[in-house]
């Protein structure tokens, strides 16, 4: 029950939830023991802010939650691949696990080299085409 | 008087107070038109936040205080040079100059061959020593 797939479809929930608000449709959460601790969706437009990716929101409720900056046996699940501003914090938190719905090519870190921490494990393409498709469609309407 | 060494000075009090704290002691402070339009510290040891650097807090109340995301003619002074994470950010803000203390070959963005937004310009080895040497401080007494 507890899939990857699983886990995409409630990070995908909440990139819907920023398409209501015509925010760049990216949304993820994070995950203990299969147990989501921290959900959260794209902010910058609402909040006029730069840092307010989905990620850096998540990465803060969740040590929030744990009462520790440190992300181990957690899992990250996010539509869209992080940018290298979330890579970043990403790698500071240690988190054991990102699970990417779609790649970002441009702004993506993959193709920056950049790397997460060691401790990481990478896992890409889960519900690629509807991850991926949210965001398509968000900016063919804005054209 | 506004020269970059005034404003160093000014980033340099606030890396002084994150010292006060235990934290590792890295200041800004974002100008605009002359004026000091935020002023930050590290505070990740005491929010339990790896995102809480002092950049990315300096962005968001920049960013609040403009009431608008972008950092235009806006300049960052930073006793330390960025990290992945905060160069991403200040990437995002299109901030118009970023002014460097000291350089952090290991953990900087610089030599991760990362840039920040083409309208940006990029000082460094303002104040060097001063803000290299409270983190050298910081560390030599961790030991």
């Amino acid at each position: 029950m507890f899939t990857d797939e699983y886990f995409m479809k409630m990070a995908l929930q909440e990139a819907e939830t920023a398409l209501e608000k015509d925010e760049v449709p990216v949304g993820c959460i994070i995950v203990s023991n299969n147990r989501i601790i921290a959900r959260s969706h794209n902010l910058t437009e609402t909040l006029n802010d730069v840092t307010a990716h989905a990620e850096m929101q998540a990465i803060t409720s969740a040590a929030n939650y744990l009462g520790g900056k440190y992300l181990q046996n957690c899992t990250i699940y996010i539509t869209l691949e992080p940018c290298v501003m979330c890579c970043g914090a990403l790698n500071w938190s240690q988190i054991s696990k990102v699970v990417i719905g779609a790649r970002d090519e441009q702004r993506g870190f993959i193709n920056k080299n950049l790397t997460l921490h060691p401790k990481t494990e990478v896992v890409t393409g889960i519900l690629e085409n509807e991850c991926s498709e949210i965001v398509k469609g968000f900016f063919r309407a804005k054209r």
